[in-house]
Formats: structure tokens, C-alpha cells, sequence
């Protein structure tokens, strides 16, 4: 049996990760990739420093540009993260002939065309499994399994950290700030800043990949609209409670009339809804396709070994791939369908109105919503005499008009704010 | 771009759904498979039913061995179900050097290692994802996504019918015999014999599949221990509720010292397991490995196009292959692990004796459990003087001591009859 040479760039808590499951269940890799794997050569930063895996001391290189050139690496693991070196890395790697399996999401929710156009005329694989939702198996079953079907819409809880914080929210009826101190605390959020979780944008770039996987499409981070879950209180997760919902930060990609609509929002969810028990930090993508229904795929979206799970699977196709020289799959787009405008989206909508608690106020905000052609579903008042608040629900509406009305009824006399906006999935109905 | 030539065995309920999908979504497909795929030929008993296909009727044939044997067929997909003419006919096409997607679970279930061999040695694909879970994508995840992680333990609903009657049961607190009638009017359970579902064979057959996926060996139909849900009573329910269990039909394979555990049997799940809150005629499988942690795969187990999209899945897949002229990945069975005996298994179990409502009876009954070595974690007495029944919940023990302590239990003073005994997945704990 002959060996592959692996090389690995990083070996932060995904690298270690993948070398420990390698060590462990290296026989039974082998005897499923038919060659034996072997990690050769790992480029970090900090030479010195004791990682405690189980690998000869000599593979570690600070020479990053010799693991993806060099004849004595077959096969590339880009574990390093980062768009700017990964990325001058990765090409190097492909246009050496030299299979890359990354773990990289926002390498490939931005530059993924380009780097799959690069793997192509090297004749190569480039695979990325690991880098949405973690040890979910959810790239290969979107691109090969759902290949002779056609898929409506994929909407995910895709980022554990936020999906953390909005469980201990509602389970606890703890404020945000609190939790996300908590979160810090523990490692599930960054410190001192926790943006790239909270304010959507990792789940933004997972989004893009699933989208164009799913819709034939080269969808980039770029064409994603993204809000975070800094707004979300304990007001909306509670009003959620009563009203048979759970707030959860979704990404949801659709395909509308020939466009791809694309957007990661916090989202009333109907509690009936198998993503709704998704608790902690764990992911799950619900996909609805025309002939196979609905499809759930849950587990851990995170985490050194299940990330090196993800990434092994990969890199035993690969090998596989490479000792036939043949190449994997290519993803489809041939449909380039256009992204469609945010103001398009037509779903329902919770509003939270700080209001003087005085005779007209309700009749000059039913006005504002009549206006704009937002019709209102349900609408109850809720504070004290110092501190009134209007809750409204709206049936189907457009975006474009929702947000017309909202500007409207910051001039409406009587509307101290518009306190917050978050969308509502309808029960029983999926757009 | 070319054209690959399509033979089809049997237009029943998947055969159709084959035909319904490929026709809505062709031009997709074709996209991704690299080829223009048609159906050219049906094999089918009955020449003279109109399908109401989208299908010339010059396809349909009823010499089904021309479909495996002539030139003008470039791949095979076998959904006329049975073992016999359906064995014959699958390896004919592949000594034929035609590729062959199959939803035929018993065929692979009991002789998969065979046609295997049979797909290796003539250079083609064998594929069967539409064998297990209908829709569900779970032999591609097995064989691929997980191929570089070492998999502890697979449980699944395999079975829509059972766990449909076991969900009105649960819901409505109806018996048994009711919900069964009422399920074989609504076509969910066949009349007038509907054992195959309810006495365990067809997930049996499922769990086999899964066994030899997960560990690497040549698990077949007759190595899975089988009990069905025919004795599932509304007490078993009502007691199990009570427990804080769901009672579930469960495949359950495992790994313990070396050896493949493998199993299907109605079993007390605990309410907060992620398979306790699936419903109705839904599977899952959920999947726990070393490296990726837990895993959970959900959707419809059954259905005419949701089978047929896990067809068309195979098919893009193996039409891809034969454009490059390789094989998709083979499975490995490089493990060969013996299949563990039952009576070695460790588990919890709930036992319902009638008994004599008289002094003595518990100590006795307590004295037969400790001669065989079972610990009771929990025993109370139900009903009125007529009728008594003690309910017990064992601790852990193993599978031949417990089955001992019935033997004895029946021939212990004051037992009237053991009324049924079922196995119990401990919470938080997975073997």
C-alpha cells in the first residue's frame, strides 16, 4: 500500500484535531482512502512551541510556501484560516497539482469561484465539507446526494456561538449582555470582540456556500444580507414564548422566481419547527427539495475533532481521487441566477413600538401600517403608564413596504421608537 | 454533450417518482452529471397499464433481461423489489459492465457482499442509498463523509409504519390493534399481512446495511436480532410516558470489544434523545463517532419521489463516474468483525409481570431477579385486586442473565405471566 504525503498549513485547534483522529483511526482510514496517510510537513508560525500531538517534531516547518511546492507533499490540509496568505497559498498548492482540502469558510464563501476555477484547470480537487456547520455532513450530500433533485430552499442554524447565547436567553430570560459576557467567559464567544459571531458574519459566509451548492449558483459572502442578534432582548424572546415562537439566528436561502434570495437574520421560528429544539451550541440545516421533502442534519458546528472529521472525509476522497487520477465532482453554476433584492423578500414581521400611552396612538399607527400596505396580524399594548409598548405582528408583507413603514412611523406622532424588527417564518408555510 | 441510456427495472411507486423527477428537473441534472440522462427503457409485468408517466410508450418492455443484456443501455436502476428475479437481473447487468442504482434493501441487505463482489470484479458501481431512509442521504455520509473518523454506534427509525402506529399509540393512548386497522386503511400498513413492517424485517434489513457501512464488514440481514412491535401494549406506552420515555422501534448497531453488536427492537427511548421527537412516518439515524461527536439525519423514510431523488442522486453519481470510465469509492469490510452474540449485550430493561395480589409475591419476585444477578433500579405495582402487575426497571445487566431471570420468573410462585419485557436506552449513556 503505498503512502500519501500529507502537508498542513496551521495547526491551531482544527489542525491538532485532525492529526489526533489520524493517529487514532489512521488503519481504518487507510484501509477506506487505499493508501496510507501520512502527515509529512506542517507549516506554522511558532516553531517552538509543544503542541502535545503525536507527530515526529521534524514535520514542522516555518516555511509555508515550500509545504504547498515541494515533490514531497501530495495532498494540502489548509487549516490556518485567514483570506490574504491562505488564500496566495491555496492557489499555489492547486497550480502545483497538489488536491487542497480547506476548512476555510470565508476563503471560500469570497474567493470560492475563482479558487474552484484554479482547482479545475489543475485538475484537481479542492474540497471544503469542513468549512459549514463543522462535523455535519453537509456539503457532499447538497452536491452529490440532492444531485438528481431540485432544492427549494436550505435554512440553518449555521453559528454555535449565537445559537448559545439566544438558548441561554430564552431558557434563562437572561438579557444578551449577560450572556455574552457568559459566553466569553466560557470560550464560546470571542474576546474583547465578538462580532464576526454575533453580527452574522460567519454564518453570512456559510450561507453563500450552501446557496450556491444548492441553486447552481457562484453566490459569494458579499451577495448575503446579514443582520446580527446584538437587538435581540429579552422582551422579543419573550413575547417569541408567548406567541408559540423561538428567536433563532437563521441562514436562509431560497430560490424565488429565477433569483436566489440569500440572508442570515435573527428569525421567529415556529417552536413546531425541527430546527426550533436545536439548543446550545450545536448546528442543523434543514433542506426542502421538490422530490425529497424535508431533510434535517444536525450535530456539532464546531470544534477541533469533529472539524478534522469533516476535514479527513475530505481528504480520504481525495486520495481516493488521486490514486485513480480522477477528480471529484465540480460544483455546478449553471444557472448564474442573480441574487435577489432584499426589498423582494416577502415574509411576516415583529415590531416593537415605544409609544405614549395616550387615546389615537393605535389608530395612527394602524394608519402608518394601512398606508404602506402592511397588513397587520396582531397587535397588543404592554408596559406601564411611564413606559408603553406596542407589539404588532404582520401578516405576509413585502420588505421594501415593511421598511417604508417603518420610517413612516418614526414621524408618527405618538411613536417614541421603533424599539426593534425581526422577520417571522410562518407555520406551515416555507419561503 | 452526450446522452447515457437508462434501463429501468420496474414503474411502481419509486419507478415512477424516478421518472416524474427526472422529467421536472432534467435539465438541472443533466448539468451536474456532465450528460443528458434518459429513461430508454422500462421492464415492467403489465404492458397494457397506462402510467400516466411522462414517458414515450415505446419504452415499456416486458422481457426485463434485454434491459440488462443489450447494448443500447448504458446504466440500470432496479426498483421492482424481490430477491429472486431482481438478484438475477442486477447481476446480469453488472457482469454486463452496466453500473446499477438500486432501492432494493432485502437484495442488498441479505446479498450485497456478493453483488459487491460481483460490481468489483466487472469495474462498475453498485450504489443504494435509496435502500435506507427513503430521502434521507445516510450511505453517502457513512461511506464518504465519515470515512475519516472511527463510528461507535449508529440508532435509527428505519421503519415509517412502525414508528407511525407507535406515534398515535403515544399521542391517542389507542391500542395496538386499533391504530394497526386504521393504518392499513390509510396505506401507511399492508393488508392483509403487515409483518414485514411490524415484525422488524424491514428495518432489520436497513440496520444490516448501516452495520457494514459503519464498521467496515460484511453485516447481512440474518446477523440483526429482530423483535417487532406486536406486543407493544398502551400500558408499555402509558408506563414509559410516566418514565419520562417514548417507546420507538430502533436498528441499533454498534462496536463493543472488536465485536458488531446489531439489533432491532421496540425500546423505552428517553424524551430528551433527539430520535424520541420523531413523529409519524419520519426516520432518522443518529450517528455518534469519535471525532465528529453526534450526528443526526432526519427526513421522509419513504415515498415515490423521495426514494426517487436518492435514486437520482446514485444515478448522477455513477453516470459521472462512467463518463471518467472510474468506480466510485468501494466498501471496505477490511475489518470483518464478528457479529457479537445478544446474549452479551448490556442494557436496562422494564419488565411487566402479572401477579397474585397477595403478601410474599415482591419477595419473591425480588429473589429471582438477585439469584440471576439483575439489580432493580425501580419496581412499583399497578391495578386493582383482580388484576395486579408489577412494573420493574432494571439496572444495566446482561442480555443472557436477564433473559434467565424470566425463564425463572415464570416458574416463580405468585407470577401469573411475564406480560412483556423491553429494552431501555439509558439516558446520557450510549451502547
Amino acid at each position: 500500500m503505498e503512502t500519501v504525503r500529507i502537508g498542513m498549513l496551521g495547526c491551531g485547534v482544527v489542525g491538532s484535531g485532525v492529526a489526533t483522529i489520524l493517529d487514532r483511526a489512521g488503519i481504518d482510514i487507510a484501509a477506506r482512502a487505499g493508501a496510507h496517510l501520512e502527515i509529512t510537513r506542517i507549516a506554522v508560525r511558532d516553531l517552538d512551541r509543544d503542541r502535545g500531538l503525536p507527530l515526529d517534531p521534524a514535520v514542522f516547518t516555518d516555511d509555508a510556501e515550500s509545504v504547498v511546492i515541494d515533490d514531497d507533499v501530495d495532498l494540502v490540509v489548509e487549516v490556518m484560516g485567514g483570506r490574504d496568505v491562505a488564500g496566495q497559498l491555496v492557489r499555489t498548492a492547486l497550480r502545483h497539482g497538489k488536491p487542497v482540502v480547506t476548512a476555510n469558510k470565508q476563503l471560500i464563501a469570497h474567493e470560492g469561484p475563482d479558487l474552484l476555477a484554479i482547482a479545475a484547470e489543475a485538475g484537481v480537487d479542492l474540497m471544503y465539507e469542513a468549512a459549514v456547520a463543522g462535523a455535519i455532513p453537509i456539503i457532499r450530500p447538497l452536491k452529490e446526494s440532492l444531485a438528481g433533485d431540485h432544492i427549494r430552499r436550505v435554512i440553518g442554524i449555521l453559528n454555535g456561538t449565537t445559537n448559545y447565547i439566544l438558548t441561554r436567553m430564552t431558557e434563562e430570560g437572561a438579557s444578551y449582555d449577560d450572556v455574552l459576557a457568559d459566553a466569553q467567559d466560557l470560550g464560546y464567544a470571542e474576546k474583547p470582540d465578538p462580532s464576526a459571531d454575533t453580527g452574522g458574519h460567519d454564518a453570512a459566509a456559510k450561507t453563500a456556500i450552501l446557496a450556491s451548492l444548492a441553486f447552481d449558483s457562484a453566490v459569494v459572502d458579499g451577495d448575503v444580507y446579514r443582520e446580527g442578534i446584538e437587538r435581540v432582548t429579552a422582551t422579543d424572546i419573550e413575547v417569541a414564548r408567548r406567541l408559540g415562537y423561538v428567536v433563532k439566528l437563521v441562514g436562509i436561502a431560497s430560490e424565488v422566481d429565477g433569483q436566489v434570495a440569500v440572508r442570515v437574520h435573527p428569525t421567529f421560528l415556529p417552536t413546531t419547527h425541527p430546527l426550533a429544539s436545536v439548543r446550545l451550541a450545536y448546528n442543523a440545516i434543514f433542506v426542502e427539495a421538490d422530490g425529497a421533502g424535508e431533510l434535517m442534519f444536525y450535530g456539532p458546528g464546531a470544534g477541533g475533532e469533529p472539524t478534522g472529521s469533516a476535514v479527513l472525509g475530505d481528504v480520504v476522497d481525495a486520495v481516493r481521487n488521486l490514486l485513480q487520477t480522477v477528480r471529484g465532482p465540480i460544483e455546478s453554476t449553471h444557472r448564474a441566477a442573480q441574487v435577489r433584492p432584499m426589498e423582494d423578500l416577502i415574509t411576516q414581521y415583529y415590531l416593537l413600538l415605544d409609544v405614549e400611552d395616550r387615546p389615537g396612538v393605535l389608530a395612527a399607527v394602524a394608519n402608518t401600517f394601512g398606508e404602506h400596505a402592511v397588513s397587520i396580524a396582531q397587535v397588543w399594548q404592554e408596559g406601564d403608564a411611564d413606559h408603553a409598548q406596542l407589539v404588532l405582528i404582520t401578516h405576509r408583507a413585502r420588505e421594501g413596504n415593511l421598511r417604508a413603514t417603518v420610517d413612516a412611523l418614526e414621524a408618527t406622532g405618538g411613536v417614541l421608537a421603533v424599539a426593534n424588527v425581526l422577520r417571522v417564518e410562518s407555520e406551515g408555510r416555507r419561503d
